[in-house]
């Protein structure tokens, strides 16, 4: 390990994921649920998704010890059709009733070449990409999403009753790069109007509404009020579906119903999670999917950029080329996150609460 | 039926469906094979969908004369898993590809909870809100999609390679109005543009580009040029997602293989359609999921709207406030697209090619 800057660590993926399951240990997980949270938290940094990564356990550790995220949930896992699975992550840490989702629906679609499994009883989970990444190298394209707290106002409405609710896909090419989708609803994240307000520059009127609900450009106002979706109405809609699938019908919160992480920490959030695999196994030769999504990629690749400096990529290639780098070179992360590791990691046994 | 303007008629829904399977019988389908592709498209009308509805009469007509679609195709479903069915269309027309897709797909789920259908070899089939208004009133949640003719650039690209692909959903509330999104991965239709255009006004840059792919506020230069994705990168991910999902995964065309319906309108284009069928009755009871649709609605309308002569409301009601004042006062059309059913309707079995 090695720092490159007072604010900046480098890590390698094996000695963070170590310290990720030492600090879940002791923050009360089994060693298995540890690792299983952890295989998504690493990737995440291994993407360069940093936001939705290690520097989670800030939030995660912290509701873990005043017990607002239960250490030792007992998710149950219930087949209520062949292809489709409720699972109740018990209040759980996010990207452990994630992974034990996903691995629900895998298992289902490999029996029926479709498999659902609808999560409730969660917290957030992380990025979307790490999922769909795992899905794909095991052969499935996928689907994923889930509810989050509320920040984003109804198209028209001027109070937040919907989140800025995650939705992900992933096809894999079974000779090369899988594509990878991972998007929030919003056209910009709250960091982007900070920096602007920092910069003393307006923003896109496209991008926020103050507290009436009104588009605004003043980044002081933006902050004060909610994000746009991506799309007007059409984001708008695409937030509802979200929840409507991984919410409303999996049988968690939707809505205002979700408690907030932030001001009520100590609360269960009752999030949902929805989780869509397809075995793409079963729809031909492994060489002619191959063939097809490398095709597919060229002609993308293909089309001459507007700005030569900026090639025309395909969804995921960011997230990859991070991956194969860090991998490589280690993981850049917060000092200030590898920090508040090492605390949980130390931390004795004795004096646990 | 009676005639309200030049431009415009007015007929029942039983006369336009008649008029319809009879124009559709006389291109030389079946009668149940146009009773079938005639339930989309006029759900389409009644929806107001009118661009997507008996309109498209005019290119699935001209494209059935010309043998560019096929009036007679041997559909075939083939369950290659128990909750997964590839749909071979046969270059038949799209709403009756869709329509048997869609069977297919809801045979499935009654067994597995779960059914996909991949469709290939078809046509343009309509918009998304029929299929998911029939599924939701059977008790299904609902994704479909389908590709294409490629009309947009990649983002950051310059020259059209991937298709205006529409994604929508459904969610059904057995005691009320289902929740219906149906979308296209544009900004806007060409159409808004050649408005701005006549009125010689500019358009928000978000919308197009000019031909080398660089946004543009000059309406001549957006229609030389592509239409933008809605929320930039977000966007432009999503219409590659459905070409996936319904073209490359189903074994149809994809991108740029797709022909284009207008400049080769003898060949087969070999779109691909997406069908993904949830089995809403297994999850919980009908009580209990029309309660959570209800209060999920509630939610949404009890935002105050940021404009007070605009509420808020929830994806599909105006499509279905539309069909219930049509079903009871008729439906408006265009004058020339009843022009284009009755010459159709009325040709003699002897003059055809």
């Amino acid at each position: 390990m090695s720092t490159t800057s007072p604010d900046q660590a480098v890590i390698s993926e094996a000695d963070l994921r170590a310290l990720g399951v030492q600090a879940y240990e002791d923050l009360g997980l089994t060693r298995r649920d540890a690792e299983d949270a952890c295989r998504i938290m690493v990737l995440a940094d291994l993407f360069g998704i940093s936001t939705h990564g290690m520097s989670r356990f800030e939030s995660y550790g912290e509701r873990l010890v005043i017990k607002g995220i239960n250490a030792r949930p007992a998710i149950a896992v219930e087949r209520v059709a062949p292809a489709l699975v409720k699972v109740d992550g018990d209040n759980g840490v996010g990207p452990l009733v994630g992974m034990r989702s996903l691995q629900a629906a895998m298992d289902v679609a490999r029996e029926c070449g479709v498999g659902i499994a609808l999560a409730r009883g969660s917290n957030h989970f992380g990025p979307i990409s790490p999922y769909a990444y795992i899905a794909a190298q095991a052969g499935f394209a996928s689907m994923i999403a889930s509810s989050a707290t509320t920040s984003i106002a109804p198209w028209g409405g001027s109070d937040a009753r919907l989140g800025n609710n995650p939705l992900g896909f992933g096809v894999p090419n079974p000779e090369g790069r899988p594509f990878l989708l991972d998007m929030a609803m919003s056209v910009v994240a709250r960091a982007k109007i900070r920096d602007a307000l920092k910069r003393g520059e307006s923003i896109p009127g496209t991008w926020a509404t103050d507290k009436q609900g009104l588009p605004t450009t003043n980044p002081k106002q933006a902050l004060d009020g909610f994000l746009q979706p991506m799309g007007g109405h059409k984001g708008y809609g695409l937030a509802l579906l979200v929840d409507l699938l991984s919410g409303l019908l999996s049988g968690a919160a939707y809505l205002n119903h979700i408690k907030s992480w932030m001001h009520e920490a100590d609360q269960p959030q009752n999030l949902g999670h929805f989780f869509l695999l397809i075995d793409t196994k079963i729809l031909g030769p492994q060489r002619w999917l191959a063939e097809r999504m490398t095709d597919f990629a060229s002609i993308l690749h293909a089309s001459p950029p507007a700005d030569p400096a900026r090639p025309v990529i395909v969804p995921g290639e960011i997230e990859l080329n991070k991956m194969e780098h860090q991998r490589k070179h280690g993981i850049s992360l917060d000092a200030a996150t590898l920090q508040v590791l090492r605390q949980y990691a130390s931390r004795s046994p004795a004096v646990r609460p």
